[in-house]
């Protein structure tokens, strides 16, 4: 589950309600990763409370502020025993250099093919791709030097996964990103707004804003190669899917399928 | 020939250096029309100035301020007589409302009909459109809501132009417009760039930026209909098509069209 942060934490908290439902009510085992933070203390206890308030069996903290605390067995252990992790917000590259290939990375590979649940929240919600968009320009200059990758978690291989969506104005950088490898897919979700993946390929959308996804696997014509990095590229054409609350999509035939509730119908029946 | 505004003036001047060829060069006969500015004086005289040295024929410039004006028989011979007209940038809802329907718009469609020129910049190059953007909200925001439209000049019958296009973020408003008809294609022109279109049903990008085309026809699930128009609407597919300079465009089958040659060659051979 990758929420595009700033999802609404005092009123409604439709996204983490239904995080703490994924997670399994009271049978959840809560383990809040706050390490992308500058504030990681006051974020996992912030979390911690909205948690047990919305009826999770279990909640604790893990604070890993070093990469040697990243790979204890003891912490690992606790994400083995897990239902779900939460990621917090903060830095990408904070939590990606202090996670990447630790036991506590391992751990959250295992528990996820077993069926347990990862939720990342902005950069919690980033680092779920192989490949994370670290930095990059905000608004619709497209150009290739526009956005800074790096290795993410990998827990999707086939998308790259970009937040704050379009309150920063992330599309152009979402399509530079994708533009160098059409193999993925991209995928840009809204503040207070989640999309869930689940293992048959599928992906619903929840919350207040909406989900974009970008498809460049159908491109016929581009000099993206060729023209310089700070000038404007070609690329034609580009597939883009706008989604919101009720939306299912498919990934392998990339495509969204029905049956689908109206959106106002599927919020009162969550609400 | 549509500009989305501020285009260079002074150094390379390369967009207007090409209508004046476009336009005949020394036999080209300019009428000026400067009337959605607020200071058309000052916009007359300033392009009257580039285009004589850019070595036009014969430039005059038309200040119509009032329908009555625009209707004047005196004022249809001068662009009946005109190799090209050039309407300059300003308020859009200024200019249709004056235009729209006179005798000068009858004028303009017949030049245009008989292989003369029409080129504008900003406010002008909105008014090619049968259906024009008017005003609408930046952003990737995307609702219904964001775009309100206006009956344009209708040059151009096939597609709605918005410009100043990624320097204020508009490809929302534009999904926005083209969402409720797909009939319509979508192309969103940046400031000191222009797209030409030719009776052939292609169109050339010239410029320092970015030219944008949106295609709804092939969308297969939408619920435009039924979302209130500030809520997030869902959409699939979109097609997009982003080209630069050197990029050719078919209308018919909408697509890129080869051979083009790469940006960098291009630009050379127009310095």
């Amino acid at each position: 589950m990758a929420i595009g942060g700033a999802e609404d934490k005092i009123k409604g908290r439709a996204l983490l309600t239904e995080f703490v439902r994924l997670a399994g009510s009271e049978d959840a085992r809560i383990v809040i990763i706050p390490s992308a933070s500058t504030i990681p203390k006051e974020r996992g206890e912030l979390y911690t409370g909205i948690f047990s308030e919305l009826g999770a069996g279990s909640v604790q903290i893990l604070q890993l502020a070093t990469r040697q605390q990243a790979n204890a067995a003891k912490a690992a252990r606790i994400v083995a025993d897990a239902t779900a992790v939460f990621v917090t917000g903060g830095i990408q590259l904070r939590l990606i250099s202090l996670l990447g290939g630790t036991a506590i990375a391992g751990a959250i590979h295992e528990l996820v093919a077993g069926g347990g649940v990862y939720c990342g929240t902005s950069a919690g919600a980033a680092a779920v791709s192989s490949h994370m968009i670290v930095t990059g320009r905000e608004g619709m200059k497209i150009r290739r030097g526009m956005v800074d990758l790096a290795p993410g978690l990998g827990l999707i291989s086939h998308a790259i996964v970009d937040q704050h969506f379009s309150q920063r104005g992330r599309l152009g950088r979402l399509i530079a990103a994708i533009g160098m490898n059409p193999q993925f897919l991209g995928i840009g979700i809204d503040e207070d707004t989640a999309a869930v993946f689940h293992a048959d390929s599928t992906m619903d959308v929840y919350g207040a804003g909406q989900v974009v996804v970008v498809d460049a696997s159908g491109v016929r014509s581009t000099d993206v190669h060729s023209v310089s990095k700070t000038r404007p590229f070609m690329m034609s054409p580009l597939q883009l899917h706008l989604l919101n609350e009720g939306s299912r999509f498919e990934f392998t035939r990339r495509r969204v399928i029905t049956p689908r509730k109206p959106a106002v119908v599927q919020r009162k029946a969550r609400a």
